[in-house]
């Protein structure tokens, strides 16, 4: 029998990846070559769909890389020339800041205890760096379940137009609701609540970062080679990519990305927050667990985490032995707190089954 | 029905890769976790199978990136401080070399016309920069299908054993027989000759390299993030990657690395020489054909190009009626020349159904 994973990524597939990756057998996807039309069809296809889902305008591109870690480094590399800022409330956001600093720039940011969230309200006390160039900000801390919600993020924006923003929506997309008249570049891997397997970066990114890149190489400061942002965006202007990419997961991406459109992005968004609820609730009643993140508004409604009584490790195995997959707690939080992703590739009811066994641990 | 593809990449999945995937698909590789224990067995039994095809000692480390591509970039700043030097003689080559000017290195190269090789005496003869930190040799120029011999590349660095030597395998790995006790860096991606889909990069690197790149980490050079050569030993030693990687690729590789074991290195290389003696024997009897590499010691083996009298596209195209799908010539060359790939997911009877097929044309 089957698991199901309830894991924040890689995650269980979407339901109809089986048949997708079947159909990519049988029109021997993985064969053709990557400068034909059948491959420009497959890219335009994903951009298109994806565009619909995310409601992402013209003024941006949808490039791929081989992985969201990947974008961390691009982004950086190609957006900044001095000084970034960053949002920083656990393990992940941290890591693109310290991306930052190893790539020689002045990286700044702003840190709360792990289990916080960001508001605009304590980001504007705080305030922002004068000469930061990027502002990145991370729309789900996949290591301890806090979201910033997209609103804060907008009016943080519109209290800083000059500067570029970039959201990490990595174990969050499709489900946060980001304007893209807004936000200037954001980036997302396939495995997370897109249910494909892992190796494919998408980074969405505007025409004022592509700016801000040539305007850096012009400066003579290293913006990469066939990844630059500049090389990128070339090649989509005609649905292709530098090097030879990941085209089966181009290919199952647009294809899922398709699939949710005929669900439509406002009912995935609902049933996320429909599970979500559930979850949450279950938590709160439950003497033995506790939502990590203590501020509802913080919640994340793709990775809830919970601090458990008791060993975290032994409630995980326990699921497991059930055929249910949950993540443990990142880090040192291992033996502490499970992490329960809830992404479109699980059903109510599998929540519902996981909530019936949690109770039962 | 199926096409057959002789493209030089992607290309022919190897027949066995369909039933690999499924098998992928039943035991849930796209969703489990990259830190887990199942995770860390795939990336080690992908390692012990190419190091027993590949001869490839304890001294190097086997990396996993996007692509070959990538490798391109991650050794020049990995293993070049200031000096890089590169034997060009086609479009990949020449990649190579235009990516460390781009990385602000001082790129030398010593280039031969297209369709040209490059032997050991004519090398020494033209020397080496003094001051080169990285010699980077193309065993198997796609553009081109002009190889260079491992036995040259062996005495070459014999003969500058203080320089680092890397060498791009990727339209041609497993067949060249490379002495990892001389070759420090070699690299491939999978949708050539292991007929596997895109996503792959596989870089085999010695600790030489390792140590290169931690004395240029030191000197404050950048060397990157996560896909530095340190922060991707660092996790190999646990059989692990720094971003969540293409599981399934590497799932995949270690598979059909199994299977060319099973069959034998020698095996492989002896059928891809008997095929590719088929193929260069009719090109030089067919009045309307010749090999595109005059000299036949740096004629490829895995690619073979030729010179079409007559349009090149007609004969794609006629081919293509038959289901054959083979290669046209590399950018200028598109209308004057086609290229056929000789990897091990074509048999001898394919080979000569489309050498059958060439005639009539």
């Amino acid at each position: 029998m089957k698991n199901t994973y309830f894991t924040p990524g890689p995650a269980e597939l979407y339901p109809t990846v089986e048949r997708h990756v079947k159909t990519a057998l049988d029109e021997q996807v993985g064969s053709i070559s990557h400068r034909s039309a059948q491959f420009r069809k497959i890219y335009q296809h994903a951009d298109e769909q994806l565009r619909t889902l995310l409601s992402i305008p013209k003024t941006h591109a949808i490039l791929f890389t081989g992985s969201a870690t990947e974008v961390w480094e691009r982004v950086l590399m190609n957006c900044v020339e001095h000084e970034s800022f960053h949002l920083v409330n656990g393990a992940f956001s941290r890591k693109f800041y310290d991306f930052s600093v190893e790539l020689g720039k002045f990286a700044q940011l702003y840190e709360k205890p792990v289990g916080e969230g960001f508001d605009y309200a304590d980001v504007m006390e705080h305030g922002l760096p004068e000469y930061a160039e990027l502002i990145c900000l991370t729309a789900n801390e996949t290591a301890t379940g806090a979201q910033m919600r997209p609103v804060d993020m907008h009016k943080l924006k519109r209290s800083h137009r000059s500067k570029l923003f970039c959201v990490d929506m990595v174990s969050s997309a499709p489900y946060p609701e980001l304007d893209f008249e807004l936000i200037d570049s954001a980036f997302f891997s396939v495995q997370k609540a897109f249910g494909l397997p892992a190796g494919l970066g998408v980074w969405i990114v505007n025409e004022k970062c592509l700016d801000k890149a040539e305007r850096l190489r012009r400066a003579e400061c290293t913006i990469g080679t066939y990844h630059s942002l500049p090389s990128l965006w070339k090649n989509y202007k005609n649905f292709e990519t530098p090097e030879t990419p990941n085209v089966w997961a181009i290919y199952l991406l647009g294809k899922v990305a398709e699939d949710f459109n005929r669900l439509g992005i406002e009912t995935i968004r609902k049933e996320t927050d429909a599970k979500a609820k559930l979850l949450y609730n279950f938590l709160e009643k439950d003497a033995r667990f506790e939502p990590a993140v203590k501020n509802p508004t913080h919640r994340s409604a793709t990775v809830v985490v919970a601090n458990v009584k008791g060993s975290a490790t032994d409630c995980v195995n326990r699921l497991k032995e059930a055929g249910m997959i949950i993540g443990s707690g990142y880090g040192n939080s291992k033996e502490k707190q499970i992490r329960i992703a809830n992404f479109p590739a699980v059903s109510l009811q599998q929540v519902e089954k996981l909530i019936g066994l949690l109770k039962k641990t």
